[in-house]
């Protein structure tokens, strides 16, 4: 089958999204996730989001690859929720309503960002994986490729679950603008920042894993539900942050 | 002495820095830093940074207001530090250049993130702690306010040297986007995407503690370096996102 161009585009790209990648391109990503499997030999059974914040970002700014940015993305969202829910509880203190549905959805979109944190380092580490697999026959050589593509498919799913999930608790900071206190109003406004850089930080990791994956169909209804979660969220952003800091101001 | 307005202004601000607040907005700040100083009675000497990712996220969700927005902004700018060192330690493998000066750069702005995440908290306690001084003699009264003016400026310069440290953050890894390979580069992306978080969060935070300060030299002199640290973030973050994203489209 000759590689197709598929229609999707993911907004942000400067171009329309090019898939399948050029075979330089393709290279280098492959050569490169060879480079990572070797330093993903540290074992992956304890949770990261049970290291400290200190030992989480030695642990991201070592040499080997996972945990990266795709994790950082979610736990950046993680802190996004957090910061929502504290403003929600401090104003449910001095108010008629005790705000108990919408501070449990920040609570569960937390814990969906908390479990993603793992969940993004665990799926790329199965990509590694699958580069280490033999390839001496043409059988070996086929299920090393199934593996690497249904490892790719993993690899973006994750980080576009982070991307929706980020999507709601950007709007959901919206809705919680009115509610805020004066002197809580900047702590929605860090939370509105975290929303959108762990959306736009999981779509960067979406595009990567999606530019290596052979299966047009996938790609282009992935790249759609991508668009999906990003559409107008710049703007949201900033329309939080004017409010914040014109409530700060006043 | 009269009210003074003060000319500088901070970016993003809709309108010119207005200072002193009204007495209204002053009132609402002052009680809610009373009812903050009630949830800060849990002993602050563990460090937050020796807390686990999943803590200290439940730490941000209680209705305690510390840790707030300024430790998740000052942690999100430790995340992005060592995502670009994690990235340009990778290049170094591969290079001629063991990009020793620059790694070190990196892992020093991360080192100062992570000590600005406990500095931030702790200044927002004493100023909490100021607000509980008694008030029952003039005496009393003065020495209350003098040690609420001194808290506010701590609490707005820790945000401040945060903003600072994010922004230098944000050049370095504008300047690390040639030396990233392509199975990398996205992780520079969450790197400038995190900065770019710290600084505007960090930012939020010097303008809410400036807000209720009275001295309006020290406010103009920190609302001045404040602009020169915000000055053209929010199109560098865009230029670097732009880049990344035509590297992974290629």
């Amino acid at each position: 089958m000759a590689p197709q161009r598929v229609s999707a585009s993911c907004r942000g790209f400067t171009g329309p999204f090019p898939l399948p990648l050029t075979m330089s391109t393709r290279g280098v990503l492959t050569r490169s996730y060879k480079v990572r499997a070797k330093y993903t030999d540290r074992p992956m059974t304890d949770r990261l989001v049970d290291a400290t914040l200190h030992a989480f970002s030695e642990d991201l700014a070592s040499d080997r690859p996972v945990p990266g940015g795709g994790s950082a993305a979610a736990y950046a969202g993680a802190m996004g929720a957090a910061l929502a829910a504290m403003v929600l509880r401090i104003s449910a203190k001095k108010a008629a309503d005790p705000l108990t549905e919408r501070i449990r959805q920040l609570d569960d979109l937390r814990a969906d960002f908390i479990r993603l944190v793992d969940d993004d380092s665990a799926a790329f580490a199965r990509v590694a994986e699958a580069y280490k697999m033999p390839r001496s026959t043409d059988e070996e050589k086929a299920a090393r490729k199934r593996r690497i593509q249904v490892g790719l498919l993993g690899a973006a799913r994750v980080p576009l679950e982070c991307a929706k999930t980020a999507r709601r608790l950007l709007d959901a900071c919206d809705r919680s603008l009115e509610i805020a206190s004066p002197a809580t109003v900047s702590d929605i406004g860090v939370g509105a920042l975290m929303a959108e850089t762990a959306l736009r930080g999981a779509a960067l990791n979406v595009m990567i894993n999606l530019a290596s994956l052979d299966d047009a169909g996938q790609v282009k209804a992935l790249s759609e539900e991508l668009d999906r979660a990003l559409d107008g969220g710049d703007d949201l952003r900033a329309r939080i942050l004017q409010f914040v800091e014109s409530r700060i101001a006043r």
